[in-house]
């Protein structure tokens, strides 16, 4: 039970079933092997939103190390009927053997450039869509929703409270990865601690202040346990009559040598409350206690409520990050562009595509970024290139500690213009190359004609 | 990396940081073993939403039988020194030894009502808060939410298409269960059908047409490998030429003795599409062809569609669905309401809690529900009392096939005022027994006296 099994679902089933009624057919037609390459890619950004942050990418790359067909899994497709034996045995040795080229977890990322590009025989590239697009959906999701977060907070404390909320447990250790990537602090989720080395954070809850005979009574009993790193929280009865009382405990501590963290508030005007709260602790001498505020909180409210001036050192911010909820899906899709060295593209209504494998180049003028060129992965361009190869014959050329993704992070930000990063964000241009332009309406003429 | 292993992630640590430091004081004050309820319920529905459907309960019933803390976890514990050896003695030794009482999967619920009622040592209950929530909260929001493409699609086969973009796999699982449960009929989710015993279904990719010389030859090499099973995706190129394609394969396939399933339409103005890909096929004589719809399809697009006479046969819906897009959560909360036997409120500023343990009673008129009563667990009440003893001593009492669930949530949502089912919902009364009334006045006064 303890040892982590199953930080990701382990089944070669989890997939859309067409993936692998079309790897039929290609084995069928024997097709399978052909090499094909796939973008992965969003077309829009949500509302408001002026970039994202690459994410999942690790994941992703564990998923392709390890995806495997076991014997009942293939037992199971065998009873659906669908599938002939060769098909089976092209599953019972599957192996991902291809390479990938992606931008690293934390760089900024804007409609219609790569974030992953699959190159692969056509089976494999085919079956890994499903779960490639849901790693990489999910984190680049959280930690460019949590982005925002950290933009509005302004370096003040940010700790992700979103786990009981998450679309299930593996949502929750993804969400706490994603958001300290993006940069927040901590994490209320004691496995993510565990298994990525984030700091894990907390206070206390109602319950716990409704257990004993007084709020008085429970905040002694909190200072207790923990003379030195209590937030109390103060709302169960009276914000403010809770933070006298946290006062006292403040006294308390302060007598035996300790000092109190702070209160928490999670309830009511939190803007007003929390100036009221501070003068409290400030008129009894506890200037470095925080007032650390929750409850249902988001980007805008934190930058509203430091607009308003609200005296708040640190945030915890749960299901509208962990959720994303005013923007909970990004329309990543994962396209062919590649079939044995031909370009291919899709001229659906309103869903068409652009041909070929590409790359990104990122054009600085100073520390800044100012545009970025899209275009064929051959091409030559200015700028500097960001997609770059991090598995090859199916083994991961690129591995790097969270850290290390969460630095990127912080530079990517910083080096945007102003309004891409603000919360009603201005767009950013991303140009496509001549060279990309011509290639698209060579394809399309073919396909047309 | 086959036998279904991590359906859920195993870990104890998969908790919010404060149920252990909570945890750490009151086995410290030697307050752990006092007998705690807790009510898990939600304050509101989202706009335009008449009921939910409670979900999730098999999962978290499972969550409390395994939760163990291993001994990778409690060194992890040990090393954070934040927790004495009496309390990690205490978790070593853990086992959930309490009672549990819950609406069955697939009952129709409303604000305030308990989904689930725990009762266990203090300790215990708190630890199990997080898991709790997240395993019935996420089901019984994607349940609730498929319930709406249920009554919108009134009677059309629905498939779940969301795997690609739901927030994680394990994610994935539960939104194929928890909507298969509101009445979808198949999932493309494989492995949810080799564990929940789900009809599978799928049709193909863009990237399949795309990689064969044309439209045609990809149809007819599909539907060599499904001779009697395929839908035929006509939107790559252009969706009525596309269904001219489909048609001319379809005469092959009855030439031969077979029939062609279906079209699929992806993408453009999937209502006039449709009537034109009607009239193709009834044209040629296949009328039994189905036209099946899909691409970013929520309740609203399917009751606008069927409203303007859309002749579809199938919908697929995928993200919108599966990530709830429009409500991406409920607010449900876990709330302590007795403590060895008194009963416990909150009064936090829009957040007040009703004290003790509960029961709902759903009065009928004849087969319809007409209202809602919420009491005290101890009450007597007219109507049928819905909360049952679902654990005991920290095994499950309560066990049942999905289908059993999802059998009622088709006999609850029909059981429904049809204004309540509507998409834009009039309120389903939930009465406040006197009893209950009366409680709340004595527990406030003396929270404050």
């Amino acid at each position: 039970m303890s040892d982590v099994p199953g930080r990701r679902l382990r089944s070669g089933l989890l997939v859309d079933l067409y993936q692998l009624t079309m790897g039929e057919s290609y084995v069928a037609e024997d097709l399978a092997e052909r090499s094909a390459t796939f973008s992965l890619f969003f077309r829009t950004l949500p509302a408001g939103w002026g970039y994202a942050l690459a994410a999942g990418l690790e994941n992703a790359l564990r998923y392709l190390e390890e995806l495997r067909f076991g014997e009942d899994d293939l037992a199971y497709l065998e009873e659906t009927g669908l599938f002939g034996e060769g098909f089976l045995e092209r599953l019972r040795s599957f192996r991902f053997s291809g390479t990938v080229r992606a931008l690293p977890e934390g760089t900024a990322v804007f409609p219609s450039e790569p974030l992953l590009e699959v190159t692969a025989p056509m089976v494999e590239a085919q079956i890994v869509e499903t779960m490639v697009l849901n790693e990489v959906h999910l984190q680049t999701l959280v930690a460019s929703k949590a982005a925002r977060s950290v933009e509005a907070a302004n370096g003040r404390l940010l700790v992700d409270f979103a786990l009981r909320r998450t679309h299930g447990g593996e949502a929750g250790l993804a969400v706490a990865r994603a958001s300290h990537l993006a940069g927040f602090d901590a994490t209320s989720n004691v496995l993510a601690g565990r298994l990525y080395g984030i700091r894990t954070a907390g206070t206390m809850a109602h319950s716990y202040v409704e257990s004993f005979d007084g709020e008085l009574e429970a905040f002694r009993a909190f200072a207790r346990a923990y003379p030195d790193d209590s937030i109390l929280l103060v709302d169960t009865y009276d914000s403010l009559e809770g933070t006298r009382r946290a006062v006292e405990v403040a006294r308390e501590l302060a007598a035996a040598g300790h000092r109190l963290r702070g209160i928490r508030l999670d309830s009511g005007d939190v803007a007003e409350l929390s100036r009221a709260a501070r003068a409290i602790l400030d008129e009894a001498g506890f200037e470095d206690a925080m007032v650390f505020a929750s409850g249902g909180l988001d980007e805008r409210d934190i930058a509203a409520m430091l607009e308003a001036g609200a005296p708040v050192g640190g945030f915890g911010v749960g299901t509208r990050m962990g959720v994303s909820a005013d923007a909970p899906f990004l329309d990543v899709v994962y396209k062919l562009v590649d079939l044995d060295g031909r370009p291919v593209l899709k001229l659906s209504e309103g869903k068409a595509t652009l041909p070929g494998p590409k790359q990104v180049w990122r054009v600085r003028e100073g520390a800044r970024a100012a545009y970025d060129v899209l275009g064929p992965e051959s091409a030559e361009g200015d700028g500097e290139p960001l997609l770059h190869e991090v598995m090859r014959g199916g083994r991961a050329t690129w591995t790097e500690p969270l850290q290390t993704a969460r630095d990127r992070a912080r530079r990517e930000r910083e080096s945007l213009p102003d309004g891409v990063r603000s919360l009603d964000a201005a767009p950013y241009e991303v140009r496509l190359a001549d060279s990309l332009v011509r290639l698209r309406d060579e394809v399309a003429e073919r396909a047309h004609g």
